[in-house]
């Protein structure tokens, strides 16, 4: 029913410092600007827009998009999460641009979700001409690293098993991998796209993010991103890599944009099928590798955390 | 229903010839080995093998396999392919080792596949110590490239439109793109996974079999493997590239393996949903830039295909 | 006394042309622009310059430059080519924008030359803070491959041997490899520098231009270069490649620019030092795989050449 | 009259246990062996060793060596040496295998040090058949990273202005960038072939070393160097990086083998020419960006260095 993370929403306390790090640093693509809104994307994605950043006094995440299959499914979903006494509102086509209709709502352990199906696409489905390219084909015009795609929101709760009840049992999320602590289930990585997550659930004061991450072709690309924000003077928004986790196998770097939103720059996971049974890992595993497969060592700062949107669905 | 495309087997005169070839040059991971077959895999792979090589007289096709989400789904497809009045036969867990019950048939096109759920893992999905690492952190082990995994199965067949009949309408394979010539459609990219293919139906004589592609991480595997073979005294067997297909995307190697077998050493596909429409190239533009984007040549000797087994499913 | 090529001035009839081509796709920094004359250089060179493209009527070599020790080392030279009979002219300080005094020669085989010392440098020699970085790490204004230094130029001579008693036997230029056919050299790879070669000479109706090469970083780039040029609409402008060099060892991309002068992007030869014996090949092993490590096949518009300035030292 | 760095000499207490690292792990070729003494080279070295693992009771530095252009070179370098009063020894061809005749002296800083001419080359110089490739078109062959060569030796001395009395003025060395502190010269890179150095000074307690480095080719394989010893068990041997210096502008990840060796895994500095002046750093502005570009901190374990042979030239 539900097919990927879409999007997600940012806020962001200067639009134009944050266009400055998005766009002309790291490559997004502009996508739609208003006056309180920046709607970007990666270089290979056809939806208009996977990132929005949202002029506010604080930062932290507004809320974040979840694709489903079919228009139907919104009344499924609806009815699914009225059932669970949560707050949830109905919103028509183009409450935001270029999207149909949406469900948002706070899911259970408070984060602000919304459930989408149209959204519009940046290519005509139709190759004519050199003028049709697909969006990929145009690295003449790229800039900064560039970011591909988004990949996944990492989400901070209190209780991860809770937070499975929804995730994996109501919306049929598959955990690709977990860790074990203290007999709990201290973080999962959920999904359902192939990759090892669209939303990973670890233990910590919540509701809360930790980072959006974006998807990069591979090392070279990891590196490029910590070149380009130290030669751009952004030597400050390094935060930890590059480096691979050992759970999911992923390079990354985490950066920090101006307002102190991590974003993690990602390549290199790996699919495996829904219904295949989840990975566990011990905590001392995870805490020796599984963080950074090459040492178990980490800045302290890797461990703060960003609000989220307290007024969802509004 | 079905998942993504999960094997492939080819067939080699020389059972230690192409075990030089696949495993020693290219780096696959040999899982088994009988008598008359080789099973490999790719090194990111959790399934016990996805290439089978067994021998015979003369090379080609034997068959690929499909995996379905659930055991159930098999008798769906053998009704389904019984009212198509297709040769079909179910054969129990173990008939290929380490796979579940299976069903075999020969789809309306004259290719034969099988569909099969249960496939051993090479993982225990079980994470404690050094000695539980994921499949893939073993590079101190791999060779070669190495190839990462399976990503699609290219075949001939006499009616690109006809073939969509079963592959889209009863199997609900997605095109990803298509090239539309003299009216009709002249080839189509298919696929159950988000990928550009799992299944591309070109028109020429069929069935036949065009090619097996492996995914590789990027642009330096695939110049890599052109100095792997060339190094290694198989420089025959490069038959078409580096090059990148406009349509797709992908970056490309054609190599043939000793029994003149055609793999594609493939990377940098994109992913898009299932339900999104098909992009539609026209035969001029195809021909000029979809083959390959850097320009329209091509060797005459990429356009041969290899026969498959035509006693399918026996 | 020669330390290594410095430039190369091609002739182009659209200055305009030739700056969308360089600069705005390939990634070429502008350095200095007059009216018939735009002066580029790759992101990681010290001097201003190392490509000057001049507007003439028809493309072609202007002539290039070899930087040599010290400011007396253009006596001893303008008393070499003396001796050897040649047109020669010193020219003062300033002739070419940032250059010290400098010799222009026409040397026997019939190229445009020009030795200099000085030129000017872009970089202060003092870092105190985030404005001193060094050239290269400015990664957030570069775009394109981007192109790194100017590496070789490919020279066509009537006569190699001939052709060697100036380059190997007067002005100490070691041959890196060689191909010998009919019991003479057909070609000689010759350097100043460590590489494999500062000016290749190849036997073919000459004195012609056949490329000018410029250092990119890695296979990626290589790739990228085809990518960009297809990309921005300039397929006809990809030539050959990418391939690989048996004889120098180096990863290879030859492209035209709009007037039809040959640049090879190219990465991954290999140092040696001057005074270790040269590499000998037979013409069959160089025709097979010499050219190109990956097969003997090449596209026969890969023999044309360029003219040269027949008006220096003027 | 110096060329490069040509190889270096280091201490190790368990040759089994450094070969398992430097051969199977990392790809070092392995030369020759005897009781006492592993030969190894990098994969593109025409030398047939560049690096000497010595059995002893304790780790550290045997002696490093420097190529000469001729063999009248050592001669003067002879000269030189006993004007300057240091230890001494001129050495017959073949105390080391394959090395012509050798001087053998203790450097004004206490640093072990051979200077050489001839050494066994690897390659025939001849190419006529598939048997005769070049060096580094074995990759079928080659194994872990690979090493290509070896780039450099980072000594630590007492006065780094006293040190450059011997090595810039004495033997020649070409400072490519340094540091100043507190009004003398904190660390100086300096070096006869064009690259940022072949020997580093750095100031601390010395005589000593702090690493050997060599060269691979890009991003991927010091990424891929991290991740081949975590996937084999040395996690521990993970010391610093991946990482860019801001000096000499090269991607690094340094290592420690089995004994504490330090060995720098280098890639992407650049070539400038020995006349040019040297490039100063502030001590504030080195401290801030010129260890890291991406940022001040580093481990506290990096600041260790490593014994040298006190009982050179013996």
């Amino acid at each position: 029913m539900i097919l990927r993370l879409g999007y997600a929403e940012l806020y962001v306390t200067d639009l134009e410092r944050a266009r400055a790090f998005y766009v002309e640093v790291l490559g997004f693509i502009e996508a739609e600007r208003t006056e309180n809104r920046l709607y970007l994307r990666g270089v290979e994605e056809f939806d208009r827009y996977s990132l929005i950043l949202t002029r506010r006094d604080t930062p932290g995440l507004g809320h974040f998009g979840l694709r489903v299959a079919s228009p139907e499914a919104l009344s499924t979903l609806e009815k699914l999460h009225a059932a669970l006494g949560v707050p949830l509102r109905r919103v028509p086509e183009g409450t935001l641009p270029g999207m149909g209709e949406a469900l948002w709502v706070r899911e259970p352990n408070g984060h602000p979700v919304a459930f989408y199906h149209e959204m519009d696409q940046v290519h005509s489905f139709s190759i004519a001409s050199s003028e049709d390219a697909l969006p990929m084909r145009r690295t003449h015009l790229f800039r900064g690293i560039p970011p591909l795609r988004i990949d996944h929101m990492n989400l901070r709760v209190a209780d991860v098993d809770a937070a499975l009840q929804y995730w994996r049992d109501r919306l049929a999320f598959s955990v690709s991998e977990y860790v074990v602590k203290d007999g709990a289930t201290f973080a999962a990585w959920t999904r359902r796209a192939p990759g090892t997550h669209d939303v990973a659930l670890v233990r910590a004061k919540g509701p809360a993010l930790h980072h959006v991450a974006y998807l990069v072709q591979g090392p070279q690309e990891i590196i490029r991103t910590a070149d380009l924000l130290a030669d751009a003077g952004y030597q400050a928004s390094i935060e930890f890599g590059p480096g691979r986790h050992g759970l999911s196998n992923a390079l990354f770097l985490y950066i920090r944009d101006p307002d102190g939103n991590r974003i993690e720059i990602y390549a290199n996971d790996y699919p495996r099928d829904l219904d295949r049974p989840p990975i566990r890992w011990t905590w001392e595993e995870y805490d020796r590798r599984g963080r950074l497969w090459w040492g178990p060592e980490y800045p302290a700062r890797f461990l703060e955390t960003q609000p989220v949107n307290d007024r969802w669905p509004g």
